[in-house]
Parts: structure tokens; C-alpha cells; sequence
């Protein structure tokens, strides 16, 4: 039995509140269990230095949480003097999973910042992030195409993201902040709606384990994501053509 | 007459929701017409280096805002490497603001941080951030007499913000970003329950003013006091004992 | 009666020494009673960023206190690897108050850059180095004329400033640091030849303060930025000419 | 056919050699193929905070290149003032790995620093830190258990490490740089000797993987770790005791 | 003939002016021709980390330009978020001079901070501050005797610094900013009233010289330092007990 | 007899090993006895924005130590948010000196960087760094040449550097590490093959030397740099024609 009730295949209680900001060009609080994370997506008219004169667009994601976002207050990176390795780490992978997702040729010399803020921590922030990163970022590239930056929608795929792992030897989907602590083993995993991995890391927290463990994993996981990307497309009211974008 | 149909002693809708933040000892979501902050008291076991064997406690503000908080996404102070210059003077005053209304010698060596994270700016984030600042202070006060960590709430006064300020001639209360962007005069009044000024700052805003339009200025802002007061001990439920705190 | 036996409605003796600094295009070494602030004035021949474009000028103002201006050596910020937040506070009131005395439009694409370094601190730095900058621009705008990168001096109006607060229950002007430390009120009044306010900040000190004792208050300021303004005119030697660029 | 010749399943010549540092507690030159790290593992009599008072210690890693490893000079990170988001999350992994092997409850209140130092970058350089990581750590533990400082070596397994991925649709085993750089997908795994995993860290480089690509990629993976386990023991020149370790 | 009609042994008028700052232990503002250098020494009841336990002292030199020391303004280490690779080299410098003229084992464990600003620079600001910071120094520790917090001055020798180089072919003593620009040869001197050296540093400004123009330079040197070492005893007014410190 | 079993004058067994690295332009591993430098030389297409325009080239170096590369490990300078001070002082002096070495007007818009990273510290490291950075330059420079970015190799001189002192009383040649913890003076003197002084450095650590100490430590310093140069040139196997280069 789960410390909250759940079956081990079970996710929390998801909501995208899509528009939460008014100024960006796409946002989304997304509650996931006690989890609360901000997502918004805005759209810069220039590329970093190493793009230009490419003709190609570029996604780079920020992740940070607010200080009391976790049950102890953590002092914010600016008053450390330094970012937050952990923080560094997860938006590198938000960044590298949203660029999966979209034909950067076809974006022009734009980038899209997704800014990842942690209102409520309890675990799997930043799969919240990805999955809600992904949302805000649908929003603002619709907001592009009816600026006619772009023509249509460059999205290649769909992206969802969750947790799983192995808690006092039995697979859990969907980790809580004490499952999380106590884990065995922890795995994020990202996918497309097409079953494919866009990005996969599994972690021994100071133990290991074994292939066959990694399986029922995956397998877990990938249950998840099919629910997150229904979600996703839910909450984005997402038009017959807009899904038409994801089949190859 | 003003851009949102306001009256010029009118206050926008101000909404304050206590316990948004499940781990914080005291936190209130402001909504201030489109103002959004998040203000979260956290208690810690320790002074400042500078207060330690006083046996006196100390607050300490931190006010920063959302990377898309604002119509253009600004960049992180941790990315420029440096703390905002605005964002410094801004916390500087949150945190002098309540100081006065508490009795340090009661609160033993103890830090009560106030976070104040603007989530949208529309004009007004310092005075929302003090008014929600000294509810969120005032339900870890409550948190703390709870836990008998002290006797009874060592707060002397009620302190409520409001801006005020004179634009195109016309004296108004609690000006929306784009009233200040054009504002003549612009003040923060942060004031007690009895009427006492805690803090004062007023500013012609690259022009001047007179003593008289000051005098204007002090009256509305003192009607916005009132009324915020009255707000905060709403939402915070005040009870009668509570209440009589403040009576000197 | 007061600790260095002036009346209440008094100021320290106030010394502008102009050039005392070779290189740049306008300088003076304030000393007021024991507080001594260098103000130099440079003049660059660009903008910052968010002003490119726009054909007008710029004055930006830096503070800080040498180590050793304090009765304990202080660490310079570059140890620290952060700035002080006080300095950065001070540096901006100075840097609203004196571009307010500027017409921007008429100055070019320049910037004035007004640094301050107090070499030895009782008190009443930022109005000293509010009142002293004033006296550096001057002269570096005089030099802007003398070189013909402006037909004449684009001030609009005359800028003073002087502190003045509430000690042991006594209005009283110019607080030195002792005083200062104990003030019940203490407010920053920076005020135009006309008599108009360009800034005022007053604060409680941990207490609050009247309606009225504002109004002592503001009295006693204006009675002292009047001086203050004959002191500077007389410093600068000002011709007829130049001091009817203040009449409006 | 790989470009420098290799079988798919090949790894590149790889060298341990220790004792490159005359100071370190333990210290690893790894040459493989052009890659080259500088691993040197320290002892320090003390914990970081969070672990003081628990009695367990701690194993730490810092990764760096220097300027000239790359085809290209890059800036170090102290120039550019702060530091590099890709090393910090090799570092991060680094640590983890290396935590893993380690029973820390037997190793008493002492850090180890793992430096890992890249002069040379080819491709592979974070599993490269890792494989060399664990001879230097090992070595530490013997030069703490010859001066009595534990018992035994409280190591419960082998740690190594290898790339592998698919380039131009073929499974390929330790990508080189320029394999690394046209990558469809790039895992880092992370093994014991049992064939069980520590940490795996999977990625499509943009694109994405199919579960069957994935397996194939761990099969590839756990082959190579496997030489590299025998590697590492051939270096350290491990006794039957020192293997007895790792039998569970 | 040099560009300020100076013989080219002849030193630039030099003024100490002790006791500049009130608060500071010891104080001078060095006026050496156009150059102004303020030299204050703190005394700290406390030692670096690596000094705590050993019961001695330490003297520790920091070295700072205001921005408007220069004939075009430098912004503050501060702003660019970095300490001044010059200055570091020449607090070093004015720190290694000065510790070896005092006994440390004489000084209990206290720290004394030589902290020297140069308020307008024209040349030889670091043998200024070194010639300066002996001044200041000393008074400190008169200081430290009155307060009993050591029994007689530490001192082993005086300190006096120079400037020596060869200008256009011709060996020059105390390079004023102009006849250093163009130096072939520029060495700084630091010697005791032995006529022994403290610390010698000579540059070929970008080119090279020969040993017997080494030779020339170290003669004008000492020529000009024993002038300093008058004029610092002078200033300083010692008594004949104090003198006869520096006999051995 | 010293610690190594040296004599005197005797510099500890040198070896250049040139191409260690694959990259750079030029590179060089220096062995001076314990004492390991890795230095290269990266060739980059502008130069800092002080010399834009000018059409001359520049050379710049670094200067950092790996953790571990002396006895006890030392927190990397990112680790603690600032250059380390030492480091700074001796690549401003690797920097300047090797400057000396080349004609920038010949160069072209190129900055070279001199990269020096110490392996392993053991006395010498800023000697050993110029007269490898020397090195490493050359073989840059000679690449230069093969691409027909400069016509010919536009260096004045051989640049050579070592370290001299006084131990216990004897003057001594290179200097280890204990032999410079307990010296009374330690010089560093960097000179051409000609016999000019490129730079020269003498402290004396705490105490003071005479003239005529200087003498004999310059005596031997001299003779130890022409080793050097034979050393620089055969591993540089030098060509007649390159030697010619030298002869003016």
C-alpha cells in the first residue's frame, strides 16, 4: 500500500491550468499531486551566440525552485553566489527533451525560453516540468503561427515525461516526495506518444539494479505517459489537425 | 477617468489566500487587481552572524521576481551573476516595514524569512508584497505561539501598503503599471492601524512635487491603508483577542 | 541640548571643494562635519543599452564607502563577491534625484557617470553625496558647454539634499551618526530651489511616525536645503546667467 | 566501418596509470584511445555540513576541463564566472556512481575527492572519470587502511563505465568524439561487476529511441563493461582478498 | 630634461599627511606629485584561518583605484564582478613589503589591514601606498602600545618604496604616469634604511636590460628611498627610542 | 648538501616533452624535477577589445593549479567564486614575459594563449611555466607559419626562466618546494639568450637581502637560463635558420 493510497501503477491527481500568466506567449500551472510547478514559454527574436546566422530557432528551459517551495527553506542561488547543481542538471534536461520535440529548421532564428518555477515540491518536479513545459510551449508556438512568424505548427512529436521506480522492492509509477526518498531505484523517463524514448535516466540512489527491474520499470512508465500525453492533449484542446502534426 | 474604470480613490480587487504553500509556517497568494504574489513566512532556528547572543530575533525579506512575470521575460538574477539592484532596494524596505510592527525582544533568536516571489507584476508588487508580507508573518507568529515556541503574538501594529501617486495632474490611489510608467509623482506609504507612517517614499519620477500634492497624495493613501487593513484581518480571521493587540 | 551643540534647526559646517580630483570633468570633496565624500562626475560617450537609439542622455551614480570611512573597517564588496545592498540602494536615490535636475533630451547620446566614495562617514553620506553630485554634474556639464558637445547647460532646476528626523522626541536637521542611531524618524529630503521635492524617503527606524511629525519634519529639511543650495551656488561661482537657467 | 577501424562492439585501447600523482592518496592517469583524464582521489578529515554528526562519510566529485583539451580553446570557468552546466552534471553522476560502491557507514566522518581532470577530450570523457575514478578511490581506501584509519576496504562493488549508442543507424560501443557528434542515441551506463546497473543515462541527441534500440545498446554496453572491470583489476593489481569484496 | 623639469634623480614633492581619517588606528594621505594615495591600517582582534593557533599576527594589504583616479574613468572591480588582475598583483606586493618589517610574533593574534585607495593616480601609486602604508602602520601600532595591547613597537625596519627605470636611453628615478607609459625599464624597489632589499621587481615593459642598467636603476633607488625613509620619519615625527628600533 | 643530494648550482633533471596534447597549436609537458606543467599554445582569430585595430597581435596566459597537484588538496578557484590571487599574480608575469618575446606587429589581429596547468607542484612552476609556455609558443607560432598566417616566425628572442635564492645562507639554483618554504630570498629571473633581463623578482620572504646577494643569485641564475635555452632549443630541434632569429 502507498503512503497516499494509490495502486502502484497509479498517478497523483494531474491538473494544467493553461494561461496562468497573461504576459507569456504560452504558461501553465501544473499540479501534480502537492506538486506545483509554473511553466511559461516566451518567445525571444534572437538565437544564443553558437546559432546565429543558422537560420534555426532554439528552445533553452530554466529551472528553479522558490525558496520555500520544500519543507525546509532553501536559500535562493543568487544570495549562494552560484547556481544550484541539481537545478542546473534538470534544466539541461528539460531543454535537451522540449528540442526533441520541434523541427528547430522550421522555427526560424527565434528562441523559446521555457521557465520551469517550483511553487510546491513533493516530488517528480521535473517531469511536471517537462510535461508541463511541453503544453506552454504548444501555446506559444500557436501564438507564433497567429503571428505568422511561422507557418504551421514545427512540432514533431508529442512529449511526456514521468517518474518511476522501485520503493521497498516493489515498481511504483508516479514517485511522491517520501517514495522518492526512499527509493531503491529512481528513473525519469521521457517519450513520445509514439512509445519512443527521448530521454531516459535511471538511477541505483545509492544502490543498483538489475535489467529485468529496469523492464517492469519502463513498462510502468510508459502506462504514465500514455495518461500525461491524453492529459496533455486535453488540456491543450488540441484540433484534429494540430494531432495529425504527430503522425509520421 | 482611469484606464481600468477605477475611481481615483479606488483600490483594485485584492484577494488574499492564505496557505498556498503547503510547507511554509505562514503564506498567502496575493491578488492585487493582475498583481500576483506569492508570500511565504518560514521560521529558522538562528539570527544573523550580526545578532547572535542578543537574544533578540530578526526578519529578513527577499523580494524577486518570476522571469515572466513582467511583459518582456527579464533575465535571472543568477544568470546575470548579480542580485537586481531594484529588487535589493525593494526587499530592503519589506523587510524594514515589518521589523516595526514586531517586538523583537519577544520572538527569542529566532529568523522569520519573508519570500516574496511575484508570479505577474501589474504595478503595486512592493505594497502587495508588504500587506501579504504581514499576513503570512502574522500565521507563523500564530504557528509559532502554537508550538509554544513563544507565549503570545509580539506584534505592536497592524501594517498594511498601498502606492499613490499623481498622474496627468490627477491624484490616484494604487496605480496599475501602466498609471505608474506615466506617473508624476509616485509614492509607497506603508502605514499602522492607528495612521503612523512606518515608511515613506515618494518620488517625482524625473519631475517634482509640491508640499500640497504630497498632502493629496498622503490622504488617499491613508484611505487605501484603511481598507487593506481591514482586508488583511479579514482574511486572517482575526479574533477579538488578536485584534486587541494592536489597541495601545 | 545636542551632542556636537548645535540647535536643532542647524547644520554642520558644509566645505565644497571643486577640482579636487585632475582628470575628471567635474569634481568636489564634500565635508560636512566629519562626513567627507568625493564626488566626481565623468562623462562617457555612450549610453546604456536601453537608452541606444533614443538621441537622449543618461546620468548614472555609484556609491560606496571606502573600508575605513566607518568607526569598524567594513569588507569591501569585491570580497564579499556581492554588492551592498545599502550602497546599492543609496546609489539609486542618487542617480533618480539628480537625472530629475537634467533634461535628458538636450544632454545627447552621453552618459554622466556621478561616483561617490565616502572617505570617512558620520552620518548623512547620501545627502551629502546628492547635494555634492549636483555640484560635480555642474561643472561637467559647464565642461560638456566649454567642449561644444552642448550649446548650454540642460539643468532644469537646482537639487539639494539634507537628512533631518526625530531624535529623543526633538526635530532635528542633519543628523551626524550618533544622532542617527538613535532617531525615532529619520527622513531623506531632496528638494528643487523652488521648493519642490524630487524625493523623500522617511522611515520609522523600527518605530513609526506621525502625520505631524512629517510635517516638522519637512519644515526643518526645506529650512536646511535652502542653505544647502546657497552653499552650492556660492561653491560654484555660479554667473547670473547660470542661475537663471532655474527660473521657470 | 568506424572510423578509426574499430568492430561495433570494440572499445578503443584503454591504460590505467597509477600513481601518476605523487601527492593524491590515489591517483589515475586513463588513457583511452585520445581520450585522457587525470583522476586523483584525496582524503580529507571532514565531512560537508549536511553529513557532520552521522558518523557515514562522503565521496565527492569535481570534473574540469582544461581550456586546451577540446578541438577548440574554451574559456575556463572561473573567466567566464561560473561554472559550466556540463561538467556540473558529470560531476553530479561522478558522485553518485562512485557513492554506490562505497558502504559509507564504514568509512567514518572523512570526505574523499574524486578530481577528475580532462587534458585530453575525445569522446567518453565522464565514463572515462568514472572507470579511472574507481582505481583512484580504490587506492585511497587501501593508502586509509594501511594507516589504520579503517579496517578493511569498505568497497561493495565495482564500479565501471562506458558510452554506447547508434550512429548512422549501427550499435556502436564507446563513441569517439566525432561518432559521438553525429549520434542518433548516446547512453552513459553505469554497471557493477554483477551485471547490475548503478546509473543510466539514455539520450536521442534530438531524436529519439525505440525500446528495442535500447536494448541492444545496454546488451553492447555491458559487454564493454565488462573488459573494463577486468582492466581495472589487471591495474590495481587486486588480490584474492580485494576480490573477495565484491562477492555477495 | 624629464616633462615636469625634474633632474633625473630627483623624486616628485612628497607630502604624508598622517591622520587624515578619524577613525582609522593609523591614517596618511600620501600626495606624491599628481599621485594621492589614502593609506589607513585597522587593527582586527582576529587572524586568517591559517594563522588561528599559532599566536601570531598577520598583515594583510588591500589595493584599490577609484574610478576616477584615472585620467578616463575604470569601472568598479565590483561591477564586473572581479577583483582587478593589477591590483591583486600589487596588494601582494604591498603586503609582503610591509609584513617583513614587523616582528608577527610580537603581535599577538591580531590582524592589521593596510587598505590603500588611490584617489588620483599619476605613477607610483603602489610604491606610494607601500611608502604610505609603512606610515600608517606604524601609527597603529603606536596605537596598539598605548592600549597595552603590546608592550613596545614590532617594528625590525623601516620600509620605503620607489620607482626607478630607464626612460628614452636615460635612467630616471620616480616615473611620473607619462614617463612610465613610455619606459624601456621599470622597476619597483623596496628597501629597509640598511639599504638592504625588501622586494625588487623589474620589467622590461616589453623589452629587455641589461645587468649594468639594473645596476644604474637599483643606485637611483636607493638614492630616492633614502630621502622616503627621511621624509617617513619626519612625518611621523619619531622619537630617538623609536629610531633606534631599526638599529640592529 | 642539499635536500635532493643538488649542488648548488645544479638545476634538477629537465625534460620537454613537446606534442602532449593534439589540438593545441603548440603544447609541451615540462618535467622539472617533481615539478609537472602541461602548457599550450591556442592560436584565436581577434584579439581583446584594447587592441581592435591597432593590427597587432597579442599573447595572453593562464595560470591555474590542478586540485591535487600539491600535498594538500586546494578548493578549485570556481569552487570558491574568485580568482585565486597567486595565480593571477604569476600569469600576468608568464604573459609579460613571453609578450617580450614576440614582435606583436608582425602577428597580425591573433591573440595566442598560453594555457599552463600544473600537474604536479613541486617549487618552480612559474619558471617552469615561461620556459615551457616559451616552448609551446614557438611550435604555435612555427603552425602559424606552415598555414601562411605569418610569413616568418617574429620572435625576437629565446625566452628562459628559473629560480634562484638563498637557503640558510647558500645561495641556490631552482629552488623545490622545501628548499623555498625555508629560503631567506628567492628570486625569479627570466632573461633572453643574449643575457638581458626580461623580467626580474626578488623577495625576501619575510627577510631582506643585500646587493651582493642579489649579485650571486644572479650570478646563478644566469648560468641556469643558459641551460635552458640549449634545453628549449634541442627540444625544439631548431633549425639554423630559426636560430638566426635570435641574432640581432
Amino acid at each position: 500500500m502507498r503512503i497516499d493510497g494509490r495502486e502502484p501503477f497509479e498517478l497523483r491527481p494531474i491538473k494544467f491550468q493553461r494561461g496562468f500568466s497573461r504576459y507569456a506567449e504560452g504558461s501553465v500551472l501544473v499540479e501534480w499531486g502537492n506538486t506545483k510547478v509554473l511553466c511559461t514559454a516566451s518567445v525571444e527574436d534572437k538565437v544564443p551566440p553558437f546559432m546565429r546566422g543558422t537560420g534555426k530557432g532554439w528552445i533553452s528551459a530554466e529551472y528553479s525552485m522558490l525558496p520555500r517551495s520544500t519543507h525546509q527553506r532553501t536559500q535562493r542561488d543568487i544570495s549562494k553566489g552560484k547556481p544550484n547543481g541539481r537545478g542546473t542538471e534538470i534544466q539541461r534536461l528539460i531543454g535537451r527533451s522540449l528540442r526533441a520535440a520541434v523541427d528547430m529548421t522550421r522555427l526560424g532564428e527565434k528562441t523559446i525560453w521555457i521557465d520551469c518555477d517550483v511553487l510546491q515540491a513533493d516530488g517528480g518536479t521535473r517531469t511536471a516540468s517537462i510535461s508541463g513545459g511541453f503544453v506552454a510551449l504548444f501555446d506559444a508556438l500557436r501564438w507564433m503561427v497567429s503571428c505568422s512568424m511561422i507557418e504551421k505548427i514545427p512540432v514533431r512529436t508529442q512529449i511526456g515525461a514521468v517518474s518511476a521506480g522501485k520503493v521497498c522492492g516493489m515498481p511504483m509509477l508516479d514517485l511522491c516526495y517520501e517514495e522518492d526518498s526512499s527509493a531503491d531505484v529512481d528513473a525519469n523517463i521521457i517519450m513520445t506518444s509514439e512509445g519512443e524514448f527521448v530521454e531516459l535516466q535511471g538511477t541505483g540512489e545509492g544502490g543498483v539494479f538489475s535489467r529485468s527491474e529496469l523492464d517492469e520499470i519502463l513498462s510502468l512508465g510508459w502506462k504514465g505517459i500514455c495518461e500525461i500525453h491524453r492529459m496533455q492533449a486535453e488540456a491543450l484542446e488540441m484540433t484534429e489537425a494540430e494531432k495529425a502534426l504527430f503522425l509520421r
